[in-house]
């Protein structure tokens, strides 16, 4: 198994990044240096001198320039080898240095060929800093990413797994009719749609006795496992919807084969934050890494999985997945 | 190296069993769930879902159902997929169910095909429940279960491992006479006898001054590591024995490569269960696991070992394990 | 990778061996017990019984006698069994005992064929015990070896890792030439010679006001990484050095493939055990060890270093091992 390469990922939500310093985060297995230059604008270079391999980040910064701790050479913000203090700089001396974009609120890094890499591909985010007031977070799953993206492309889980803080009472078995689409843009996307169902138990004091609602709950893939989740909820036959709708970032990266960074968004406020931790650290985590354990490093198809109607758009997105790997493998 | 399919296997004793819920436990490199239906039987189904690997035992179990707490599927006793909350069982979908059946005090479960499950295979262990009062216990030790088995075949080693236990003072080297056969049932015995011996410590109280003792230590062997424990000891020259003869069960199913299920028996009260405990726990464990440290993953043949006389039995077992990997790998 | 084998290892410094019993250390990646005896003369012997495998250390000593605690074996100081409980010592069986000889202080083991083992080979350290009063001191740190002497090869890293402790104030940049030399003896030596250069500050109070010194930092490599460190300073002009010049063993044996002993003086007394233990322990260890958890695992040529003209005595040792572990790989 490798990562797809020739792709965006997201490295940091933007706030992240110091205005002096570095962040210092592991991606796609390998140890990378996020930082600001002195002009603010944002840059990701190899924590890893290419002379004896030590990180940079045990080093030091002077302005836009790094310095090895170990026999010091200097590199510049472009990867560079600017100084060496026993003589000139060694040719080919250089931090790698992908391709960085900063938006949606974060800082995007195409992990293949350089020459490819078109910030128009980045998928669309927008939403993120359109709405209301947000906090960005991430948390650090010991899973591997294609099994949080498995989890998320099949929502039908809430009803079992969230039932007491999103599931939607059974209505997505009652009242649920499933789509899956895919678009130019490369998104694949599966949509759960629920009409004239029963209210879900937190609308129920905003609605009368037998009323029914409409719901949609979307969710949104594109590679390598950038997810966003779309939820609307009507009285059935309103126009309007009851609670304004609301898009999620679920933005995946690897940091390893085996753990992944989970890019999210949650409403301000600390017991905001509290409900988005026990959804995803205690609901889904133990359940994706109990998946994780019982592969314990066997191919998911290699296990031969049984295969439900639902899991149609997680199935689409792994395929997705195995054609790049591919075509990337071919090149 | 693989395990022996073909071949009954200790699972848990009887009362491990829960009348509700289940038992976890891994066995042969695989989680399974052990439990009784509501008639009382007992069954053995994998931990496993078929559709995303998750254990059933993060469900939930109504009657003789079990709900899988990820996607909710539903499962008989038999393994058989019954309930998809989003339409029809997929066809196929169904929990490995390997043959059981409640014998001496415990559940035997056959690993190999289904069809050559014969309950008469089950190697003799009648004696469990036909003595006095007993207690039946299990522990996990982190070794393979064939170092285990050397261990149990050679038990000469009781007289450096177990001086202050049950060693016998060196009348094994002294007045031991050492006999290995097998016979038509696939049992392999070693068995010492020591005739006109010096009495062992702990029976001098029970004779005069000057008496001699004979004792009879027999070990039975039955693949994969299913032994029992005789023991005999008469006044030289007495008819009966000074005290009732022992018969005691060492049953080693594997956890996995490394790890082993020990289950054995021990008379009742918390004296005896230390007793067992120290003699098990810090006196052969430590060694076994310091032989298995010392192979470090290497196969105990390509590590070359002195054989002595004594191994005579244990390598007899360890043949007979391979003749019985060898046959299985070619059908 | 392999070991070098043809070749002198220190086992231990000569007080670390009891006059009883044992020391037992892992060397090479094998377990083994260094012991003196009766006579005084020192034994090396393998820490693994060659029935069972287990560790003679989890037996018994008696005079030069070793009994293994699983099945009685008894071994002389040459390594042959000399006693079996249940007859005949079994032939063949022996633990091994590689060529030793006692030397500059310490034990020295041949770990390859016996037939080679020359003493006169062993790197000259004599000035271990020649000096003042010292103590003899063993670190064992979790980093390949080879690491390490590059480490010590290339003293250039005084001047970013030590600046604190021996750094030279950026001397070795502004007054430094190095020199790199080979010897029929197979040493390969670095050299720093800094002439005329501003005193390091722990020399000002020895000095007046402008005056400059002449320093050598000068370091041996034996294979397969037996270090010594010369260090001379001298007033510029003046015949006598300022203060004795030092010479200190640096000496590497890998316990595995990822850590090594590392033997080295210091001066008596617990502030200069202190220092030693800043120097090794907080300075130099985080660093070798961020490297070799850089490579993880990946060969050093492999991941394509940068070199300069600081690395070429490293570079050397490096190539030096190369063709002798591709000479022994061919016989």
């Amino acid at each position: 198994m490798s990562f797809v390469r020739n792709a965006w990922y997201l490295a940091a939500w933007s706030e992240e990044l110091p205005s002096e310093g570095w962040l210092t985060r592991r991606l796609l297995d390998r140890p990378w240096l996020l930082l600001r230059r002195e002009d603010g604008s944002a840059a990701m270079l190899a924590d890893r001198c290419p002379h004896r391999f030590v990180p940079l980040s045990k080093g030091r910064r002077e302005g836009d320039r790094l310095f090895c701790g170990y026999h010091g050479l200097g590199f510049d913000m472009s990867g560079t080898c600017v100084h060496n203090p026993f003589g000139e700089p060694p040719e080919g001396a250089r931090l790698a240095a992908p391709p960085v974009a900063e938006r949606h609120g974060g800082l995007w890094f195409w992990a293949g060929d350089a020459d490819k890499a078109d910030p128009a591909l980045i998928p669309n985010f927008a939403f993120i800093d359109q709405g209301g007031p947000i906090e960005r977070a991430v948390y650090t799953m010991a899973v591997n990413y294609e099994l949080i993206a498995d989890n998320l492309l099949d929502l039908s889980h809430a009803e079992f797994l969230h039932v007491e803080s999103f599931g939607t009472n059974g209505s997505l078995f009652s009242h649920g009719k499933q789509t899956v689409e895919t678009d130019d843009s490369g998104s694949i996307w599966n949509k759960w749609d629920m009409t004239g169902a029963p209210p879900p138990i937190w609308a129920m004091p905003m609605l009368n006795e037998g009323d029914r609602v409409d719901q949609e709950l979307h969710i949104r893939w594109n590679a390598p496992a950038n997810l966003a989740l779309f939820i609307r909820m009507a009285k059935t036959g309103a126009a309007e919807p009851m609670v304004p709708p609301m898009a999620n970032p679920h933005i995946l990266t690897p940091e390893t084969e085996t753990s992944t960074h989970y890019f999210f968004t949650h409403a301000p406020g600390e017991q905001e934050a509290a409900q988005a931790r026990r959804v995803f650290l205690e609901e889904d985590e133990p359940m994706v890494a109990a998946q994780a354990e019982a592969l314990a490093g066997e191919d998911f198809w290699d296990a031969r999985p049984v295969i439900l109607p639902s899991d149609r758009a997680a199935i689409l997105a792994r395929r997705r997945l195995m054609q790049m790997r591919k075509a990337e493998a071919a090149t």
